[in-house]
């Protein structure tokens, strides 16, 4: 069983820890003065996140144009929208400010500024990005691990589709990662994340190629993880447990859960995003339902890998045991495991497999039917 | 127990893999065509390495000046000649082919190139590196991890002195590794490998600072190392082995065992320098004699996280049992565990103890009197 080839390489510089935050005026001032400043909803104002941002930029004397409203299931119209700001302001640096969605978005952004066409052209395959303009990016959530990658997920109303894509280009130059930044993310939301963080090692861990150390790493990931949550969610303000899940979140995508293990499967999120598109279920959420029902599909094919995987993090004894092990986590710690628990109801079985066809989802590895969708949506009934 | 903050960052590219270095000649010609060729005693003209990578830098059409003969405990003479060979010929790249010696030596050659004095005063501080002449490494042992950090171990016999330094430009820009390069490395100093990548991991294990998830990647890689080590003395052939110790190698010192963690101890390594200084002992062979001794020295001290180690590597009680689970595992790979084991008797005692004070071993952590230097050389004797 041969590990495949890999490279690594990451060229984002992440800076942890507390009040690590006083390092980004240094740091923003090598890259220039114009600064496009992207955030969501503007929580960030409240809980004084806006401000400390604010402090370092007046100290590196930036000139802040600001685009905000960038939604939780972000859509390309808004990136778009602030690509022209920055654009028409020739602006240095792209500074974002959030969780998944707003980072995401910045990344496109980033390389949407220097073109004159919509950012979707990239993810149809219309154009290559060139260049980018540089991207620091301020966590405030821990959960996509796109603080550390160069991925971004977003989707097109107009064309019903929501897709991941990722470009060398699109690698934050710097991130900050301060774990007290996520002490006022709502339990709901921090234990999405928690999912995410956990369907990330998954679908690397579910690779084509076996490659043992990497094994040991997502086994390590996600027993951090499970260790970890019971405690963030009942001290939300503890910054252990925030430090462990943040730091968490991010070696599960940055490359560590994937060398020698291949491209990963990735179906998963791919069914997971066609909810999250349909219903605007929370990325987390929609995995947590998607999941369980997969590895119980798959459950004869991977017997063996899923059982190893249930020994090592839950200490259960063979692949079925595994699986309840993973659907009882999710459901303690709060997230949907059922397509009802969302309040989907049968009705809506029609709808999803059709959105499930249009947006072609598949795993790179493990390929369904029609018919095993529908075998599968029945899974996620439950 | 909080972690540290930490910066992660790591400007090399490193390719893994079977074949990998058909990728050089392409990375290779990005640099220039004047290259300064660095090897070891000339093994890779036996095993093939060397045509190989001849054969890529003629296709990348370059001109190529060779440096051979770095030492296996490498010197500031060899540096300081090969540096001077460079500049004379005012190369653009810096290539070396070895295992941990001769790719340190190379990065120190990469920043004394572009200056008129003796590297060692880089180590000495009496001078600062400001630039480097981009480095690519080709490793052929699976051991120090040099390939992927900015560490670099040279010696000095003038001054009776072997030091560990570091600078942020002696990253390599890329790195080549082919498990099956490492095939012809003997049994020594295959376990000596196994030895060093342990002894990486506990050094930063040892750190002041807690870190949950570090601590768990530094129990993946030991208990990966432990768990092949058998194998790939057995078969060494066999490109699972290779491959599985190649890749901890590297994760054991690129970063990964010391993000949270502080800059852990490495009072260990400075012990065992200085064995090798004195005796020319293989590097991994020092730290297999100097680990069992340094944790029976601070048993009551590190009680629990001794035993913590032990539990999740061996699967050991306590403390005690997991010292004596590591002695017996490098005896059990052939390494050394007590002076006597490499010829050195008991009349050697004050000459050590000399080298020991001379060198002004201490950890960052674990500091040792000169009365408990003596009781650390008793438990070495056994």
């Amino acid at each position: 069983m041969i590990m495949d080839n890999f490279t690594m390489y990451n060229p984002t510089a992440l800076h942890f820890g507390k009040d690590i935050i006083q390092k980004l005026a240094g740091v923003m001032k090598s890259y220039g003065r114009r600064v496009l400043l992207v955030y969501g909803k503007g929580s960030i104002k409240n809980n004084g996140i806006y401000e400390q941002v604010m402090h370092q930029l007046r100290l590196a004397g930036a000139e802040v144009f600001e685009y905000s409203g960038i939604k939780s299931n972000p859509i390309v119209e808004d990136v778009d929208a602030a690509a022209k700001l920055g654009r028409e302001n020739n602006v240095d640096v792209v500074l974002a400010i959030g969780g998944g969605s707003v980072i995401d978005s910045a990344k496109v952004i980033s390389i949407t500024i220097p073109v004159q066409h919509s950012a979707w052209d990239f993810y149809s395959d219309k154009a290559k990005p060139v260049k980018a303009v540089p991207l620091i990016a301020v966590l405030t959530l821990a959960a996509t691990g796109t603080e550390m990658n160069m991925f971004s997920v977003i989707q097109n109303h107009q064309e019903g589709r929501k897709a991941g894509w990722g470009h060398k280009l699109m690698y934050p130059a710097h991130s900050f990662l301060d774990p007290s930044f996520t002490f006022s993310v709502p339990a709901d939301y921090t234990a999405y994340g928690i999912a995410d963080l956990i369907a990330h090692c998954l679908e690397n861990y579910f690779g084509k190629a076996e490659a043992s150390l990497t094994d040991r790493f997502i086994f390590s990931i996600i027993a951090e993880a499970v260790d970890n949550a019971d405690g963030v969610l009942d001290e939300p303000l503890n910054y252990d447990y925030r430090a462990n899940i943040m730091y968490a979140a991010t070696a599960a995508l940055n490359g560590l859960t994937s060398f020698g293990k291949g491209m990963g499967d990735w179906g998963v999120h791919s069914i997971g995003h066609v909810l999250s598109l349909l219903y605007d279920i929370p990325h987390g959420a929609s995995l947590t339902i998607v999941y369980p029902a997969w590895m119980k599909f798959h459950q004869n094919v991977l017997d063996e890998k899923i059982g190893r995987l249930g020994k090592a993090v839950f200490g259960s004894q063979n692949s079925e045991q595994a699986i309840h092990s993973f659907e009882n986590f999710f459901s303690s710690i709060g997230c949907p495991v059922k397509l009802q628990d969302v309040g989907i109801g049968l009705d809506k079985k029609e709808e999803i497999l059709k959105g499930l066809k249009h947006n072609r989802v598949q795993g790179s590895i493990y390929k369904f039917t029609d018919a095993q969708l529908e075998e599968l949506l029945e899974l996620m009934y439950g």
